[in-house]
């Protein structure tokens, strides 16, 4: 199955493609990722390990996940879970279509989990042998904005040096404490920084490291970096990462990563105006006011034929109707995206803008009938499978001040539809 | 002005009110706050510095003033500001009714800027004297949601000690890189602490620190803890903090700060009933069904007489209409809101759940006349003071699946509605 790009955060990385075709011809090596999910997220404050915390009917995992999935060096996937979370994450591979996901059993601690995701890479099913990787990278399931390029520079940095670790700059000041709970001295925060994921490693580094390591280390330990120097000799280089590495910790990261999902996925629509002049017109005023809203607008007269990688690239959808209450239009729009498993990974949002009135006044007052009713059997079929639609009734008038104010409304309604993604508003018919 | 009384991440500490009047007396000598809001807010990769930006039409700024303000033993809050922020934090002082507040230009570096602030507490207009504070707490703009009870702990330990600041465990792993940006060696994890805001000093102490320290200190310090210790030898308590008090430093803490207050406002919600048997028992049902999506509903026939305490405690009413199209009822809620300035510091929803059809059916499909254009119409007076109309209609049946699955449909929509608080779509009538 061919799998939509993510837009949004991603776009940068599309417009630094030539970089990145350079980046991925030197990528001449295979590459895997660990992904320790083993946590019980008791910081979150939530009963749920933040991993398998859902936003848009996903799963925090199965973002992190598909980051790597649209990765194409990267051959293979290692998820290390809890034996109580063996069926859930199962069940999320086999719901989001993940692919080249292998499950492992976590360990009691942190190192001792990423050793069983390491070790399997070496070891296929039974221990028998496997074509281990030349590079591993270590990440957390719960940071699941990593870009591509980053993952690039600590890969190659990683074949280079043996070791390679993202950091950020220290946000507070770090203190020493005494053992009574006093001041003993603060650090210079310059001096310092805070290690974050990803890390990579050349895999025989990483292995021997884990092998070498006492039971101490394997009890108490935090650091992967800390290892490869201790018992490698390896010196880890370091790469400053961008902000969105942060680590999904409480409950409020939950929200931060959820409007960071909403505002990539609510960048731009696609119109479809089925090719009349009037439709047409409308669309280019929506384009016009949604542009002042900050949304790129694109205005199409159909989904086949040249237009239909809008299909494909475009996660919201207005179809503009004109004094036609007939709903096979959106209905065709919504066969499309559903046949295409389009709203897959993220929900897909139709909106049906409904123009009452030609411009030559002949059906000025059009009664709705049983739209309403329909409109939201409609809906509710379509939320099944995570599609919104949403619909937006407004009069035509030949009053431009009027018409002007009521497109404008349109605009304003179909953004916040398109960004707060309600699924309990969808098949309402909304008034401009 | 009587200031409502903040909900939900507050109602905590209404419930450890004995506690807290316990430590209200304790309190008995004058205690102040220096708020330095100077910071560019570079980091947010916003324009506007983040103590300045905006969500549910307030700024970051004004929600952290009001959380002091709400504590009766502070006497008087500083605000040190850039120049060229100025004007703008008087318009903010002024537009929502801050109270003992006083503006202070900031210095050049964080230190400069708190030493103007402490200053400020001991010298009035025109460098005259002025009655000092015994202890002054020393807090972020940009960290809003500290509670009172642990400002108590911070400033009596301050008074103990001479000095107290919050600590938090470290998130990642502290390292020290060599200069060529390789690792030099990790900090053990568990001696460390993030040491975070609000801290609290004797006011003679973190004056005198101010007054010894170097320029190298004003210069490149950040840590007033540490001042206070290396200049006049006081050793700080510290004081481990809950979760809430971090800081809002990127684009994405906006967001999370926003989920947490909208959260907040939508934990409960006022259904008036106007005393009608039917209204009532649509209201009761409505209850049962929005206490299972988490909303603690309160059932009240009338916002006048003893049932006037929801006006001043709540941020969401629910208005129930039996076959009466008229907007009276929703009018007169909204002028009492108004009247009693309830959405100065947040948005308040106001939805009109309007019932057709009659229990004995006599009248089970009267039509909508002029409804949604005065609904309309009153939505966008509200809007402009911040109190958000939605219309919900629904038809009585007989068929209790039918009605069951309508109020069900109710409740889920005008949860959405009171989490969401969209401006977008006020004014809309759903359908239920």
């Amino acid at each position: 199955m061919d799998r939509p790009v993510e837009p949004g955060h991603f776009s940068a990385c599309e417009a630094r493609l030539d970089k990145h075709i350079a980046g991925r011809c030197s990528v001449d090596f295979p590459v895997a990722v660990v992904l320790p999910a083993g946590g019980s997220g008791e910081r979150t404050g939530l009963l749920t390990p933040k991993q398998f915390c859902t936003f848009l009917n996903r799963p925090l995992i199965s973002y992190t996940i598909q980051t790597f999935e649209r990765v194409p060096w990267i051959q293979s996937i290692v998820v290390v879970v809890a034996k109580e979370s063996l069926d859930l994450m199962m069940d999320i591979i086999h719901r989001f279509h993940h692919r080249n996901v292998q499950v492992v059993h976590g360990g009691s601690t942190r190192h001792r989990s990423i050793f069983n995701g390491v070790r399997a890479l070496s070891e296929g099913e039974g221990g028998t042998a496997r074509v281990k990787p030349k590079v591993v990278i270590i990440h957390d399931a719960v940071r699941p904005f990593v870009e591509e390029d980053f993952l690039l520079k600590i890969t190659m940095a990683a074949k280079e040096q043996g070791a390679a670790g993202a950091i950020r700059p220290l946000v507070s000041t770090v203190i020493a404490t005494t053992l009574e709970g006093y001041l003993d001295h603060s650090l210079e925060r310059t001096m310092y920084r805070a290690s974050e994921m990803p890390q990579g490693f050349i895999y025989d580094v990483i292995y021997q490291a884990y092998q070498r390591c006492s039971e101490s280390d394997f009890e108490f330990g935090t650091e992967c970096l800390h290892l490869a120097l201790q018992y490698c000799g390896t010196n880890a280089k370091l790469i400053e990462g961008p902000p969105t590495l942060w680590k999904v910790t409480y409950k409020r990261d939950l929200a931060a990563a959820e409007s960071i999902v909403k505002e990539t996925l609510s960048q731009s629509a696609c119109v479809v105006t089925g090719g009349s002049a009037q439709a047409t017109e409308l669309a280019n005023a929506l384009q016009k006011s949604m542009s002042t809203l900050d949304m790129e607008v694109d205005v199409i007269s159909d989904l086949m034929g040249d237009d239909a990688k809008s299909l494909s690239k475009e996660w919201n959808f207005i179809r503009v109707s004109v004094n036609s209450s007939c709903f096979s239009e959106v209905g065709k729009m919504l066969s499309a995206l559903e046949e295409a498993d389009r709203a897959l990974l993220h929900p897909v949002v139709i909106i049906w803008v409904y123009l009452i009135g030609s411009e030559d006044g002949s059906s000025a007052s059009e009664p709705m009938g049983g739209e309403p009713a329909a409109m939201m059997e409609l809906a509710t079929g379509a939320k099944l499978g995570n599609i919104l639609v949403y619909g937006i009734q407004l009069h035509h008038s030949k009053e431009a001040t009027l018409w002007g104010r009521s497109v404008e409304k349109v605009a304003q309604m179909s953004c916040a539809l398109i960004r707060d993604r309600s699924p309990a508003l969808t098949g309402q018919l909304l008034q401009a």
